[in-house]
Protein backbone atom coordinates (compact mmCIF):
# COMPACT_ATOMS: atom_id res chain seq x y z
CA UNK A 1 0.00 0.00 0.00
CA UNK A 2 1.48 3.33 -1.28
CA UNK A 3 2.51 5.46 2.48
CA UNK A 4 -0.63 8.39 1.24
CA UNK A 5 -2.66 5.39 1.27
CA UNK A 6 -1.71 4.08 4.72
CA UNK A 7 -1.90 7.42 6.39
CA UNK A 8 -5.60 7.94 4.76
CA UNK A 9 -6.28 4.78 6.33
CA UNK A 10 -5.77 5.32 9.36
CA UNK A 11 -6.99 9.20 9.36
CA UNK A 12 -10.16 7.68 8.17
CA UNK A 13 -9.75 5.66 11.64
CA UNK A 14 -9.55 8.65 13.59
CA UNK A 15 -12.49 9.93 12.20
CA UNK A 16 -14.78 7.54 12.85
CA UNK A 17 -13.39 8.71 16.41
CA UNK A 18 -14.44 12.37 16.03
CA UNK A 19 -18.02 11.08 14.79
CA UNK A 20 -18.10 9.24 18.24
CA UNK A 21 -17.56 12.85 19.61
CA UNK A 22 -19.78 13.72 17.25
CA UNK A 23 -22.76 11.55 18.67
CA UNK A 24 -22.17 13.11 22.26
CA UNK A 25 -22.24 16.57 21.48
CA UNK A 26 -18.74 17.00 21.74
CA UNK A 27 -16.52 18.64 19.65
CA UNK A 28 -15.73 16.47 17.49
CA UNK A 29 -11.98 15.36 17.25
CA UNK A 30 -10.41 12.02 17.17
CA UNK A 31 -7.29 9.95 17.22
CA UNK A 32 -5.91 6.52 16.68
CA UNK A 33 -2.45 5.34 18.08
CA UNK A 34 -0.31 2.84 15.32
CA UNK A 35 2.47 0.80 16.13
CA UNK A 36 3.93 -1.84 13.51
CA UNK A 37 0.82 -1.12 11.04
CA UNK A 38 -1.66 -1.62 13.65
CA UNK A 39 -4.18 0.70 16.13
CA UNK A 40 -3.40 0.12 19.46
CA UNK A 41 -5.42 3.07 21.05
CA UNK A 42 -7.94 5.30 20.05
CA UNK A 43 -9.53 8.44 21.71
CA UNK A 44 -12.34 10.78 21.12
CA UNK A 45 -12.59 14.31 22.75
CA UNK A 46 -14.63 13.78 25.98
CA UNK A 47 -14.20 17.08 27.79
CA UNK A 48 -18.19 17.79 28.43
CA UNK A 49 -18.85 14.18 29.12
CA UNK A 50 -16.03 13.74 31.87
CA UNK A 51 -16.36 17.55 32.49
CA UNK A 52 -12.46 17.73 32.11
CA UNK A 53 -10.33 19.99 30.19
CA UNK A 54 -8.03 17.76 29.82
CA UNK A 55 -10.02 15.16 27.99
CA UNK A 56 -8.86 15.55 24.62
CA UNK A 57 -8.78 12.85 22.39
CA UNK A 58 -4.95 12.77 21.83
CA UNK A 59 -4.53 12.67 25.59
CA UNK A 60 -7.11 9.79 25.85
CA UNK A 61 -5.28 7.74 23.04
CA UNK A 62 -1.73 8.77 24.53
CA UNK A 63 -2.80 6.81 28.36
CA UNK A 64 -5.13 4.28 26.48
CA UNK A 65 -1.93 3.28 24.15
CA UNK A 66 0.70 3.34 27.15
CA UNK A 67 -1.41 1.14 28.82
CA UNK A 68 -1.45 -0.92 26.69
CA UNK A 69 2.28 -1.02 25.56
CA UNK A 70 3.41 -1.10 29.39
CA UNK A 71 5.52 2.01 28.73
CA UNK A 72 5.18 5.61 28.87
CA UNK A 73 7.12 6.01 25.75
CA UNK A 74 5.47 5.16 22.46
CA UNK A 75 8.69 5.29 21.22
CA UNK A 76 7.91 3.76 17.20
CA UNK A 77 4.24 5.24 17.39
CA UNK A 78 2.43 7.29 15.19
CA UNK A 79 -0.05 9.15 16.59
CA UNK A 80 -2.80 10.60 13.87
CA UNK A 81 -5.16 12.87 15.19
CA UNK A 82 -8.23 14.93 12.42
CA UNK A 83 -6.97 18.61 13.83
CA UNK A 84 -3.42 19.96 15.17
CA UNK A 85 -2.64 19.47 18.70
CA UNK A 86 -3.60 22.08 20.94
CA UNK A 87 -0.40 23.17 23.21
CA UNK A 88 -1.23 20.61 25.68
CA UNK A 89 -1.17 18.18 23.61
CA UNK A 90 1.50 18.79 22.06
CA UNK A 91 3.52 18.91 25.50
CA UNK A 92 1.93 15.60 26.08
CA UNK A 93 3.39 14.11 22.57
CA UNK A 94 6.65 15.50 23.14
CA UNK A 95 6.89 13.97 26.83
CA UNK A 96 5.82 10.51 25.20
CA UNK A 97 8.33 10.82 22.57
CA UNK A 98 5.96 9.91 19.70
CA UNK A 99 8.38 10.53 16.36
CA UNK A 100 5.55 10.46 14.08
CA UNK A 101 2.57 13.09 14.10
CA UNK A 102 0.03 12.64 11.30
CA UNK A 103 -2.85 15.34 11.54
CA UNK A 104 -5.58 16.41 9.32
CA UNK A 105 -6.51 20.10 9.12
CA UNK A 106 -4.77 23.07 11.13
CA UNK A 107 -6.42 24.87 14.13
CA UNK A 108 -5.84 28.28 13.45
CA UNK A 109 -6.95 29.31 17.01
CA UNK A 110 -5.60 27.11 19.35
CA UNK A 111 -3.20 25.40 17.41
CA UNK A 112 0.25 24.27 18.71
CA UNK A 113 2.37 26.00 15.89
CA UNK A 114 0.67 29.69 16.89
CA UNK A 115 2.61 29.55 19.76
CA UNK A 116 5.88 27.69 19.41
CA UNK A 117 6.50 24.71 16.69
CA UNK A 118 9.34 23.71 18.42
CA UNK A 119 7.28 22.48 21.39
CA UNK A 120 7.77 18.99 19.23
CA UNK A 121 11.47 19.08 18.66
CA UNK A 122 13.00 18.76 15.45
CA UNK A 123 13.71 14.90 15.16
CA UNK A 124 9.28 14.48 14.95
CA UNK A 125 7.95 13.56 11.32
CA UNK A 126 5.33 15.97 11.18
CA UNK A 127 2.66 15.29 8.31
CA UNK A 128 -0.31 17.61 8.15
CA UNK A 129 -3.31 17.83 5.46
CA UNK A 130 -4.47 14.23 5.41
CA UNK A 131 -8.18 13.75 4.62
CA UNK A 132 -8.17 17.52 5.64
CA UNK A 133 -11.33 18.69 4.08
CA UNK A 134 -13.00 16.01 6.21
CA UNK A 135 -11.53 16.66 9.08
CA UNK A 136 -12.31 20.46 9.15
CA UNK A 137 -15.63 19.58 7.82
CA UNK A 138 -17.04 18.04 10.77
CA UNK A 139 -15.79 20.45 12.85
CA UNK A 140 -17.18 23.37 11.00
CA UNK A 141 -20.48 21.55 10.76
CA UNK A 142 -20.64 21.13 14.32
CA UNK A 143 -20.18 24.74 14.97
CA UNK A 144 -22.45 26.00 12.59
CA UNK A 145 -25.13 23.70 13.53
CA UNK A 146 -24.44 25.20 17.38
CA UNK A 147 -24.72 28.67 16.08
CA UNK A 148 -28.27 27.87 14.73
CA UNK A 149 -29.42 26.30 18.02
CA UNK B 1 -2.90 37.58 57.04
CA UNK B 2 -0.47 38.99 54.67
CA UNK B 3 -1.01 38.10 51.38
CA UNK B 4 2.78 36.86 50.66
CA UNK B 5 2.02 34.26 54.15
CA UNK B 6 -1.33 33.26 52.22
CA UNK B 7 0.81 32.33 49.20
CA UNK B 8 3.88 30.33 51.18
CA UNK B 9 1.03 28.82 53.31
CA UNK B 10 -0.68 26.80 50.37
CA UNK B 11 2.97 26.75 48.47
CA UNK B 12 3.63 24.53 51.83
CA UNK B 13 1.10 22.06 51.15
CA UNK B 14 2.07 22.18 47.24
CA UNK B 15 5.37 21.19 48.97
CA UNK B 16 4.23 18.29 51.28
CA UNK B 17 2.56 16.77 47.82
CA UNK B 18 5.84 16.70 46.11
CA UNK B 19 7.38 15.18 48.97
CA UNK B 20 4.52 12.31 48.20
CA UNK B 21 6.08 11.71 44.75
CA UNK B 22 9.17 11.52 46.33
CA UNK B 23 8.57 8.96 48.71
CA UNK B 24 7.41 7.20 45.56
CA UNK B 25 10.60 7.36 43.89
CA UNK B 26 8.92 10.33 41.48
CA UNK B 27 10.34 13.77 40.18
CA UNK B 28 8.88 15.66 43.22
CA UNK B 29 6.70 18.19 41.76
CA UNK B 30 3.33 19.01 43.89
CA UNK B 31 0.64 21.30 43.36
CA UNK B 32 -2.50 22.36 45.08
CA UNK B 33 -6.14 24.00 43.96
CA UNK B 34 -7.00 26.92 45.62
CA UNK B 35 -10.91 27.97 46.10
CA UNK B 36 -12.04 30.30 48.11
CA UNK B 37 -8.99 30.23 50.97
CA UNK B 38 -9.57 26.68 50.67
CA UNK B 39 -7.76 23.55 49.28
CA UNK B 40 -10.02 22.07 47.07
CA UNK B 41 -7.41 20.02 45.22
CA UNK B 42 -3.98 18.38 45.41
CA UNK B 43 -1.67 16.12 43.13
CA UNK B 44 1.72 15.12 42.88
CA UNK B 45 3.44 14.09 39.85
CA UNK B 46 2.96 9.97 39.08
CA UNK B 47 3.97 9.36 35.69
CA UNK B 48 6.07 6.61 37.22
CA UNK B 49 3.61 4.84 39.39
CA UNK B 50 0.74 5.36 36.28
CA UNK B 51 3.09 4.74 33.54
CA UNK B 52 1.65 7.80 32.23
CA UNK B 53 3.38 10.79 30.73
CA UNK B 54 0.26 13.15 31.37
CA UNK B 55 0.30 12.30 34.76
CA UNK B 56 1.81 15.71 36.22
CA UNK B 57 0.77 17.26 39.60
CA UNK B 58 -1.10 19.72 38.03
CA UNK B 59 -2.94 17.69 35.74
CA UNK B 60 -4.13 15.53 38.22
CA UNK B 61 -4.90 18.59 40.50
CA UNK B 62 -6.81 20.15 37.50
CA UNK B 63 -9.02 16.95 36.78
CA UNK B 64 -9.45 16.28 40.79
CA UNK B 65 -10.81 20.04 40.93
CA UNK B 66 -12.93 20.11 38.59
CA UNK B 67 -14.42 16.86 39.68
CA UNK B 68 -15.16 18.31 43.15
CA UNK B 69 -16.80 21.52 41.52
CA UNK B 70 -18.63 19.79 38.90
CA UNK B 71 -17.66 22.25 36.19
CA UNK B 72 -14.52 21.83 34.22
CA UNK B 73 -13.96 25.45 34.01
CA UNK B 74 -11.80 26.02 37.07
CA UNK B 75 -12.45 30.39 37.16
CA UNK B 76 -11.99 31.31 40.73
CA UNK B 77 -9.20 29.22 41.65
CA UNK B 78 -5.68 29.62 42.10
CA UNK B 79 -2.75 26.91 41.10
CA UNK B 80 0.20 26.46 43.28
CA UNK B 81 2.77 24.10 41.98
CA UNK B 82 6.25 23.88 43.37
CA UNK B 83 7.55 24.21 40.02
CA UNK B 84 7.00 26.37 36.90
CA UNK B 85 4.56 24.18 34.55
CA UNK B 86 5.75 22.09 31.30
CA UNK B 87 4.11 23.48 28.17
CA UNK B 88 1.32 20.35 28.76
CA UNK B 89 0.44 21.82 32.29
CA UNK B 90 0.22 25.82 31.24
CA UNK B 91 -2.05 24.29 28.17
CA UNK B 92 -4.04 22.44 30.58
CA UNK B 93 -4.38 25.31 33.00
CA UNK B 94 -5.29 27.48 30.05
CA UNK B 95 -8.06 25.20 28.74
CA UNK B 96 -9.47 25.52 32.32
CA UNK B 97 -9.23 29.10 32.78
CA UNK B 98 -7.58 29.34 36.00
CA UNK B 99 -6.91 32.72 36.89
CA UNK B 100 -4.13 32.57 39.22
CA UNK B 101 -0.73 30.36 38.94
CA UNK B 102 1.49 30.66 41.87
CA UNK B 103 5.08 28.74 41.26
CA UNK B 104 7.98 28.10 43.72
CA UNK B 105 10.92 28.16 41.31
CA UNK B 106 11.31 28.11 37.49
CA UNK B 107 12.41 25.38 34.97
CA UNK B 108 15.19 25.99 32.56
CA UNK B 109 14.73 23.53 30.51
CA UNK B 110 10.63 22.17 30.17
CA UNK B 111 9.28 25.13 31.80
CA UNK B 112 6.22 26.64 29.28
CA UNK B 113 8.26 30.46 29.55
CA UNK B 114 11.00 28.72 27.26
CA UNK B 115 8.66 28.18 24.91
CA UNK B 116 5.62 30.99 24.98
CA UNK B 117 4.64 32.73 27.74
CA UNK B 118 1.56 33.64 26.01
CA UNK B 119 0.43 30.25 26.36
CA UNK B 120 -1.41 31.55 29.48
CA UNK B 121 -2.81 34.70 28.49
CA UNK B 122 -2.17 37.80 30.04
CA UNK B 123 -4.99 37.97 32.30
CA UNK B 124 -3.87 34.77 33.78
CA UNK B 125 -2.06 36.67 37.03
CA UNK B 126 1.24 35.02 37.62
CA UNK B 127 3.40 34.90 40.76
CA UNK B 128 6.65 33.17 40.68
CA UNK B 129 9.66 32.59 43.44
CA UNK B 130 7.39 31.65 46.26
CA UNK B 131 9.71 29.08 48.56
CA UNK B 132 11.94 28.80 45.41
CA UNK B 133 14.89 27.58 47.41
CA UNK B 134 12.42 24.71 49.27
CA UNK B 135 10.89 24.06 46.13
CA UNK B 136 14.35 23.88 43.77
CA UNK B 137 16.05 21.76 46.15
CA UNK B 138 13.91 18.85 46.98
CA UNK B 139 14.18 18.30 43.11
CA UNK B 140 18.33 18.94 42.90
CA UNK B 141 18.48 16.58 45.82
CA UNK B 142 16.37 13.99 44.14
CA UNK B 143 18.53 14.29 40.58
CA UNK B 144 21.64 14.11 42.66
CA UNK B 145 20.97 10.90 44.64
CA UNK B 146 19.54 9.53 41.74
CA UNK B 147 23.42 9.89 39.24
CA UNK B 148 25.29 8.73 42.78
CA UNK B 149 22.88 5.48 42.38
Amino acid sequence: METENIHEKFMRQALLEAEKALKNGEVPIGAVIVSNNRIIARGYNQTEQLNDVTAHAEIIAITSATNFLGSKYLKNCSLYVTIEPCVMCAGAIAWAQIPNLIFGAFDSKKGFYLFNKAILNSKVNIINGILKNECSKIIKDFFEKKRKN
